[in-house]
């Protein structure tokens, strides 16, 4: 299994976040190359994580050592870029939006459709999402019948006072734009955009919250709530109504699912399916410190003590008494 | 960053998922070898995940090319293969029980302390689970004052039927015995381990449910169901009950804090905290895809299909009347 | 204070709750007579209830011993009976709808405000859910600012196959109609309502389910999806979006507040208004079974035995060792 | 159906809402007469809910026009009370404790034994909780299989200095004592009372939180939290389980169920059930308005209001096009 060799285009907050992904929580991925703007940035950046720093993200495209791109630069230079991928052939995971208009996106999709071969995924990171997965599983299954409708809800915190009406669209209700034709597996034919009073608590003339009606082609329907400056926290949140039921996800619980009477989630079955990411945790960490030298976890001792614990608990289940702990002093063994 | 080459003793169940989390979804690691009684399932896996299956499990610990070991291997067989660990200096992830006896335990304790050098770690996973780690913060922040009791609830759909009542205190309650110490930051001096009258489902002569009592050194209480054969399936609770309120975790919705008047969980502040699993996911899933020369994700058709349906949005929100989407006809494109 | 003689017109199932809710559920009100087209059911209820049954509606809103009127007919004939209601001045509670159009209910309210006295109440009986009064009060405290939006669903398990897509507006829409003129304090000015493709769960050429969007006169806005074939059961819910949180009810644990980077719900400061129902159930009960004659609750065995309980539970306060709980021979005692 | 007259002995706090409880929301009772060592405020009850005041609680207890008595009087003085109420024939709700000890408490059984006939009524009030009925109708219908273990935690916000030690046993515990016998139908046999280090938040003595287990005489077993400091507010637990799942209750969300794989609680089928309190409370308050003359509900103009938003509903239906409300003007009309 060969290694990939990764290179990111642009190091903002979204970017740099990659690059430590790329460099520290992937598997069978090597970060080799940034570029950045702000080049002192790209240069620290890949200092730190054992990559280099290339000033022009054209070269950074072509280079030979790159097997494949992260594009986290702004929207308006993914055109370029992206074309600069298709045209090395370089495969390329592209932060949305892929272009800045519907035009220019389309030129792209033809770009790489006549190059044969499918080297553009773009940033729609909602589809990886475990709950998402877990809720188009269910819709897929059939299990509550056709799905009719969708609630969806995207809150944010707060904004910058640049964030206008418009972003609201492009920025955030863009993701719900995937999330309905993904789960409906359908396009969206008509789309409504509907805007209350706004809030108090936005700049002049910015429309927050916004409710949008998605018609897709095959009759089903998705709303929506946007609000970008909601002030408690960030929350997504899409219920599914189907015929026999429905399914939410966004509440931080797995899937809730409406149907037979009840209202509910699922108890896992085996402690692999619970403890799963724990084990991914322990394992990772387990690596980063000992290349590291070091121990950054659970000792010797505590096994130990813990079989002292269960011995004599073992001896109370055989009575029913209290039994003491004979646990050895532990200064005086590792003092 | 050196890569930690990595060896694994045992390849059951436990042992297999480790070898697949080494190989595919452990960053900076490498797994080189594998050791199983069961020759022919260690070459299979071997096989398949480009290590190399090696018969005697000491020799795999004195490998040259094993940096590090991790032992799933039958509890019994521990203390031996700990010792060649400490022998050979190889860090070792040893999973529960560090080895069958509080005795035998104490020996590899003090074996690794006169090796001045801390090779062993236990296989406590909980440490690592986020929900824990999230608890365990917010005791230590003191924001709930002292904690004063634990309450602990452990329980398995089903288990063989050779699982006897003293397998539910040394391998399950063993658990909740490293969870008490853990999250008390404490020793248990004493334990009372008592039996309501046994379900109905179990083998004839197994005590379940089981009830403990730990007491620990400062005073702090934690009591603990295991029931093994819940039959509805695996569930891990804790509520941390303190002098200003409490915290649970195990209920699939991140730490359900009482304090202040109010039941509830935290809304995260930030998308990269909702959606940091899945940004993970996406660029491991990206990465595997792209080395097999695969596209695993959204196309730049999704790309340019949301880019078109957001042009109809903005014309909406500035109209607030139902635009229709122009999306080019895919089939003439993609044809 | 007096006692209020109610009289009942209409006794199908909504009718025959509320005889039964005035006659044994209402304090200060005596159930006196009920009419019914089906005279046979009219009488039965009478019987079992001490009222009696008057053949015609008009006689028995004309009654002399008829203080206030319940009207449970079918819509169509409320008009009439509304206006014989203030021909009489009598009060009335008169169930949804007023009359069949806006016209006639107009109508209505001119001839009581002619009258100068208000005698009619219209059955919405949302407005004395405690979960909704509970919202409302949140929403006028103005803890989270002005209200933005509200998110409502209604859903029932099924309908008869006669429930036409009319119906579904004026019969289910209606309560959501009502709720958004009462939480916002302000009137609806334009409403849409949309078809997404139907369930197939439904006969054919009615629309379920049905999504809606109300405009208020002060620019908030309210959305609505009624669906009444849903399968699961009878759900309403109600999200109240404000300016610096949100909260919803129909969850079945009480007012769920987003607000302040938690989400979560009130834990009550007392135990009176924990069990206040418990108590109120409790002593209904207890005046029942005395009035017959019977004991309908714990006796003074369990008052003693919890005594005996007590007693040993304060030596093991003391002691800190298990106590047997000395308890009499129940068959000796009480034999 | 003859109206219960009702008097009561001690009105306290808990005594006060009695006589509220009987005079005002009780169907079927009269309230007669009070009695307080504050004669004051007996007095000040009696007037305001039309009753009279009686110096003597044992002459209110003989009075001819009392049927039945409520005691509310402190625990000590119960016996003495308890032995008029049956001397005199009279049946008695009183709250717990019966008496201050077992063996007068067993006197008191012994008394009405030899009465031949139940007069007597114990306060504990959970039994008529609607999510403890719920709870023991699961139970019982055996569909979890049988009840091996309850988990019960009680918590108070706060108590007074006074609050001893004893208390925490005697007056909190003691509920726990009750649910336990009632839901196992079944009589403790065994207590232990444990006591981790107390919280710092209480007076310098008090052993607050408590640990307690009862063991009752078919083997079963229930744990049970005290914590009466707990500084959030009031909260009351109860986990059953059973052979083939949990149940829980107290987390002011109806019955938690545990079973085949799911956790959930149940959907009514029917929007008598959802609304059934709301229908309660719309009616007694109708009544008590309309009584003192006044209307506090929705009006005929939120009928019509209702009505005409309908009416627009239902042409917006037919065109899928928003339609403007036709609403009269209210000051015109109500002017």
């Amino acid at each position: 299994m060969s290694e990939l060799r990764v290179g990111i285009v642009g190091v903002g907050v979204m970017g740099a976040d990659h690059a430590e992904r790329v460099a520290r929580k992937t598997s069978g991925a090597r970060l080799v190359a940034v570029s950045d703007p702000d080049q002192k940035r790209a240069e620290g950046i890949a200092a730190r994580l054992g990559a280099r720093a290339i000033g022009d993200p054209l070269e950074l495209i072509a280079a030979a050592d790159v097997d494949a791109v992260i594009l986290a630069s702004p929207g308006f230079v993914h055109a370029e870029q992206l074309f600069a991928c298709l045209e090395h052939g370089k495969p390329v995971l592209c932060e949305k939006p892929l272009t800045m208009d519907a035009e220019s996106a389309l030129r792209v999709v033809e770009a790489e459709h006549k190059l044969g071969r499918q080297l553009i995924q773009v940033g729609f990171m909602r589809r990886f999402d475990p709950e998402y997965v877990a809720l188009k599983q269910l819709l897929d299954s059939g299990e509550l019948g056709r799905t009719l409708v969708l609630h969806n809800v995207h809150r944010n915190k707060t904004v910058p006072t640049t964030f206008r009406s418009e972003m609201i669209v492009r920025d955030s209700m863009v993701h719900e734009v995937d999330v309905a034709r993904w789960l409906f597996d359908d396009e969206i034919t008509r789309i409504t955009v509907r805007t209350p009073k706004p809030t108090g608590l936005v700049s002049e003339g910015v429309l927050d919250p916004q409710l949008a009606l998605f018609e897709l082609a095959g009759g089903a329907m998705a709303d929506v709530e946007v609000f970008v400056n909601f002030q408690v926290g960030y929350e997504v949140r899409c219920e599914a109504v189907a015929e026999r039921g429905s399914a939410t996800i966004g509440l931080g619980t797995g899937v809730v699912t409406r149907a037979g009477a009840t209202c509910g989630t699922a108890i896992p079955a085996d402690f692999r399916v619970r403890f799963e990411q724990a084990y991914d945790l322990e394992v990772q960490r387990w690596v980063d410190a000992t290349v590291r030298g070091e121990l950054d976890g659970p000792t010797a001792w505590d096994g130990y003590a813990a079989a002292a614990v269960c011995e004599a608990g073992l001896e109370s289940l055989a009575t029913g008494q209290p039994v003491e702990v004979a646990l050895a002093d532990r200064n005086a063994v590792l003092g």
